[in-house]
């Protein structure tokens, strides 16, 4: 059902993804208009889904339309900003009403659940590619950069890592998970963004990133930011019972570490906030675990269970190598 | 001389394209921070150009960089709004870095022109395709509607009309420019968005929007928005010298009024705003010139010089037609 391109944006861009007194005028116009509220900075980041390079060719438009989305509000988790709006440019080889109707239903849906307003977008053809651009607000002065992390933190992580690589690599067929196969789809499909852990963590930690190109990848760039080392202990890697199987039958670390598309949060906080810390942890709706500690010099260095470094686990996903 | 994603985003995206002290974090960490003006509302607004769609394969990449941010400030422009921050999120088929370098040398030289911070991004490997999200400032309640036309208001265009057009015809090799060639691929490569225009006459207009798909196409959507139509004279539209010799050798008028990448303004003004208009018109860098007026109904009517009302004129372009 082929549609011209206005048509296109009246209905699928045009019902906000949430009704939010701060948008003054939505989609529709030359531009949004927005009001940010007085006394917070604006969080803002733009990320881009390529298909063929960030999912496959024949992807569920539904759980698409909620990683494009997933992956941007991921972003402001990790700068512990609370999200607000979204806009949406969507690059499409032809005007697909089933695919384009399942797209915005994932979206969307994501977005309502995070109270966030789809603002505006562009509908252009071309090959597929979502590129979104999220608002959030942060309390000047809480933002977790990367560069705040301190020699003596500790490294934390949020839920587990491994998950989406492996599903992958089932996806593929260089795997089979015994049990379980449809609750690692999720992660890889329908990452969760981490935003409760962001929002509750701004005061007491000192660094944060997410993890989407793999932890010694991302946790690197901390380093490099804040001029600091990290020592991670494989084995306090938090992973599921599918990515401990694979790992049993002698799957490769890099699996967990270097592959990438976790969405958890990584983050650094000084020893001394142990106690505030345990209280947060009660409240959040994922686990938090101390995988190592921040050191002096630089890069990651892993270690494994009999205290030996270990090196070839991959360097993360990059673009242009 | 490939890069890595990471240098990639260091080499071209980390020199800021202008110094704003509101500015509070920029490229390199997982969001950008900003702090918006108090007492203003924020403008956004996206939009994506697609190589094969939007620029030919071969398209030079300095003109590329100053377009693509061009195209965003235009609307800045049609909304009144003051520019202030800008993202980039580019995918490119290879890391070619002569390519990067004439790409961001257009676009940062433009954002400097305009005191425009390039704020984040985002580069992905993929076919070569730029989607840019650019932020602006407007008082609140003096934003340019599409919506706010009503009957007996002045119809006005900023420049002059069907030049990119006519060097998209003269460039596929389908019409012969005499004289003047490079001033008319200058602005088809290289418009130049009318951000003066739109923020003096904020208080004096009632309706604007910037014309990229043809000045039927986008006066359409004032009319829909507004519950109006317009009546145009063909002849009042101001034209180039080299568009006045194309449509006297018998060109068509779909070239000026439906083919579209003029970037120019169009704008509805009230009659009795005519003396505010004239000293304001004295200070802007470009002709502000009454091409018709806003009547009851709906749809644009084109009127030719003898009286009659022209049809078939093209709808301006629209993707997926």
């Amino acid at each position: 059902m082929p549609l011209a391109e206005f048509d296109l944006i009246r209905e699928f861009f045009s019902h906000s993804a949430a009704d939010r007194d701060d948008v003054v005028l939505g989609v529709g116009d030359d531009c949004a208009l927005l009001q940010p509220p007085v006394g917070m900075e604006l969080a803002v980041t733009s990320d881009t889904l390529v298909e063929g390079v960030h999912f496959a060719v024949d992807a569920d438009p539904e759980a698409l339309g909620h990683k494009s989305l997933a992956v941007n509000l991921s972003d402001l988790a990790a700068m512990g900003a609370e999200p607000a709006w979204v806009s949406l440019a969507l690059t499409l080889p032809s005007s697909n009403y089933d695919w384009l109707q399942a797209f915005s239903r994932g979206f969307i849906s994501l977005a309502k659940e995070h109270g966030v307003a789809l603002i505006g977008g562009d509908t252009t053809s071309g090959p597929l590619s979502i590129s979104v651009t999220a608002h959030g607000f942060v309390r000047p002065g809480t933002a977790l950069r990367r560069s705040g992390a301190n020699v003596g933190d500790q490294i934390y992580i949020t839920g587990t890592l491994g998950d989406a690589a492996l599903a992958l690599l089932a996806r593929q067929g260089s795997y089979t998970i015994e049990s379980g196969v449809a609750q690692l789809e999720q992660r890889l499909d329908r990452p969760q963004p981490r935003l409760a852990v962001g929002l509750a963590l701004g005061q007491i930690a000192t660094a944060a990133i997410d993890i989407s190109d793999g932890l010694l990848s991302d946790l690197g760039h901390i380093c490099a930011s804040s001029g600091v080392g990290a020592r991670v202990l494989l084995e306090r890697i938090p992973t599921s019972a599918q990515v401990r199987s694979y790992l049993q039958q002698g799957g490769e670390w890099g699996t967990v570490v270097a592959a990438g598309d976790d969405y958890e949060l990584c983050l650094t906080i000084p020893p001394g906030r142990g106690s505030l810390l345990r209280d947060i942890k009660a409240d959040l709706d994922c686990d938090l675990v101390q995988v190592g500690e921040v050191v002096s010099g630089s890069g990651v260095t892993c270690i494994d269970s009999e205290g030996r470094t270990v090196s070839d686990l991959g360097l993360g996903y990059q673009h242009f190598r």
